[in-house]
């Protein structure tokens, strides 16, 4: 299962209603953040997760208002006494502002740091639970978005058919559930297919701001779980949102439709927007499972049987 | 009159109850910010201030708690379309630090900013109304306490005295008030010291954290109006205190009563501590006219007749 924490919804300017970018993954007892804009370390206090588990940082772009919350956090981490590695992923000019941080003596950490510059599209980061995908996005600095894509689990167990097969329940059970071939008591060889059903899809989440409608979208959103994906501006700004590399909710939406997402979630509000929810209708319309994030909403996905 | 604003009372990592450290002193329609910690563009908006009218931002040193919401600030301040410039103070290290910043992309300023680099003790900045000067604190990186001061004023107009002199009321008062000598119609020369009393006393305030007690901060705050200084820890950890550069909330009485400071406010308080005001009486039986700051609070200056 995973779960999404929307914990800064807004863009440009923190308010005290809307905190800037911010959104964590809960998977498996660890975080990962997607962008870190100022305020991120409270947003996190405020809300039921934790600093400790967090495990990677995923940043957008340098705008202030994705990355100012980086420092403070790093700091925060070293203060709770980490230990545990960190990796933050993000585009390049990441090692170059981490280090005039630490040159200054605005950061001290004394955990181990792994920064990753984004150079190209594709897999950026991977381990046997998760891949990240990051893919261009179109907005006024260079800017990734990310997917974060589980791979296929093995199929169900059929218990049914390990007891036609005379399988002894216990460790074998769980080696074959695995994707292991094992050898009976009998000399016999099971392969895992035999009591298996088909493979059943991992989770993924595609996050993708700041941008105007793009392709690195479509492709980072393809047949998605769930979309993150910026809304800035109300629909009827269509030309200033994309003049400015932004979208608009119904841009987000019509994404969320094309690439053929499960679901949608949009973030990056104007602060000038003081009812988002007069926009719902319409996005609905265009794609009906979105949502218009708050600070503090959550998101759960749960895995497709 | 100055109006002193503690919007970042705490230590170390902000919490929802106290931000890191940030104070503004409101003078004649004009803000003076002092440290700007991660989120002090959020209680600006939060406080009674505005952050339009902000003329000078003076940092104490680079650790992130003092430094991180600089960034933000800067950045919102464009967005607000400021187009006045802006003073920041700080330590070596200050234009490293913006121009990293800058050359990521990670602040994108259209107005002047005039940085200056705190060098050594002395006047770092003065224009008509205030000066500021420098002192070195004792802390673990380089660190600056400074301390705004306002010329004397001329005396109060002695109206009694004016007329038994047969000085016309009218713009000569005026003249007369502002420290000009001026010549009556009859030709005779009047000097200010004949109708002013004694010169009045200009206020000043003492801003000194992060800090044990140290030389640097009794001569800021000599006959100072009014002490910012630090109490991080509670009067039973002086030890940890020092070791640390910091100092208790006794340090910080005992170092407004021997520098002849008339009132004192106490911030830069560990998130540890949940009832600071259990020290309070010990730290009044010191120095009477103290005070534990929580976040918003303010403290009105007036001048002494």
């Amino acid at each position: 299962m995973i779960t999404l924490h929307t914990l800064g919804t807004g863009s440009g300017k923190p308010t005290p209603e809307r905190g800037v970018s911010c959104t964590a993954l809960f998977r498996h007892g660890e975080v990962i953040l997607f962008d870190c804009g100022e305020g991120t370390q409270v947003q996190l206090t405020r809300s039921t997760l934790r600093p400790g588990p967090i495990k990677l940082v995923c940043i957008t772009h340098f705008h202030g208002d994705h990355i100012n919350g980086l420092p403070g956090l790093l700091g925060t981490l070293q203060l709770n006494q980490r230990t545990e590695p960190l990796t933050v992923i993000g585009p390049r000019g990441l090692v170059t502002y981490i280090r005039a941080l630490q040159k200054v003596g605005a950061l001290g950490v004394g955990y181990r740091l792994d920064l990753i510059e984004v150079e190209e599209p594709g897999v950026v980061y991977a381990e046997p639970g998760f891949t990240i995908t990051a893919d261009r996005l179109k907005h006024r600095i260079v800017c990734w978005g990310y997917r974060l894509s589980e791979p296929d689990r093995p199929g169900r167990f059929d218990v049914a058919r390990a007891q036609a097969l005379s399988i002894p329940s216990g460790p074998l059970y769980g080696r074959l559930q695995r994707g292991e071939a094992v050898q009976l008591p009998d000399g016999r060889e099971v392969r895992p297919e035999e009591v298996l059903g088909p493979s059943r899809r991992g989770l993924s989440v595609a996050y993708c701001l700041d941008t105007q409608p793009c392709e690195g979208t479509l492709r980072l959103a393809e047949g998605v779980d769930l979309l993150v994906h910026e809304g800035t501006y109300g629909p009827e700004e269509r030309k200033l949102a994309h003049a400015r590399g932004h979208s608009t909710m119904l841009d987000a939406a019509e994404m969320a439709r094309d690439a053929g997402a499960r679901e949608l979630v949009i973030t990056h509000v104007s602060p000038k927007i003081m009812r988002p929810e007069v926009y719902l209708k319409e996005v609905q319309g265009t794609f009906a499972p979105s949502a218009i994030a708050k600070d503090f909403d959550s998101f759960e996905l749960k895995y497709v049987e």
